[in-house]
């Protein structure tokens, strides 16, 4: 299991949001296309705003703190027919260890607002692994965000070629967070 | 305290959504301006369509179900500024309550979803009811909404200038969700 970081956000040719993830220490990687709504809410942990009002992920988040519960990890498990599947670690009061079957989007942005690892297995990153080289994205740190600019902020030369040869005719109904 | 129940969805002239509570037995309700990600979030949970993957309110209803969490209501519990604020009421697997902020949007969303009562105080209603008898909005059952048709199907003819004038100058930009 590899540990893997969020290097960027990205469009499409066809403007579908993409979450280029990195396995730490390597210029590897793998995209994942997600909806434009978990893109929206992505850009926003990733800028670290604050709102007047608790956004969904925040709400969330209260919530389990108030139940008890811990964020350990989320797993990056399988990949089938473009979809990546995920599941969300965490603890109990009691110590007690929950999986949840979850889509790596959701998973994305609860790892960035509350600061959990995400992981991928090795036999998806072995599927889907790129090389990120020469990916112009801009890396998007926590904060470092400017204000305001949010998902607008894209990368104009990413080569979204590339990681598409990694899926066959990507269904763009068949959504792949 | 009143209970309420979603008695529309609707565009305002700008294409801004509002939903429409009513208090039950009554023909008495009011209108919540909400963002458009949460409009459709909200659609969709009405439209009782189920979705290959876990959205992002059905894992968030798994995580607190694994935690021992039960929801037990949401209460709209103050109005300000055009603002809406609400709580969510939920015990945990002890028995002990608590009460968490929240937006009256995510609420709603997870009312639908989960089946809990949604009430709203009695200083609220009084300052924002208006009179739904002529409103030709249709009911929004769970369940009964045409399948795909979702946030599409709008209200044509809402009088949404009745509902407006029980707010100075709605500012766009601060949501009341």
């Amino acid at each position: 299991m590899l540990q893997v970081r969020l290097r960027g956000l990205a469009l499409d040719q066809s403007n579908s949001p993409v979450v280029i993830l990195e396995v730490e220490k390597t210029n590897k990687g793998f995209g994942i296309w997600i909806g434009p709504f978990e893109a929206e809410a992505l850009a926003l942990a990733v800028s670290g705003k604050d709102f007047p009002r608790p956004l969904t992920y925040d709400l969330f988040l209260n919530t389990v703190s108030q139940l008890g519960g811990t964020f350990e990890k989320a797993v990056i498990g399988q990949v089938k027919d473009n979809i990546y599947y995920a599941t969300l670690h965490l603890q109990d009061r009691n110590g007690q260890l929950h999986v949840i079957d979850a889509r790596p989007s959701d998973c994305l942005v609860l790892a960035v607002k509350n600061g959990f690892p995400i992981f991928v297995e090795d036999a998806v990153f072995a599927e889907s692994s790129i090389d990120l080289s020469n990916l112009q994205t801009d890396t998007l740190q926590h904060g470092q965000e400017e204000e305001n600019e949010g998902f607008k902020k894209f990368v104009e030369n990413l080569d979204i070629e590339e990681l598409k040869k990694h899926f066959r005719g990507k269904d763009e109904n068949n959504e792949s967070s």
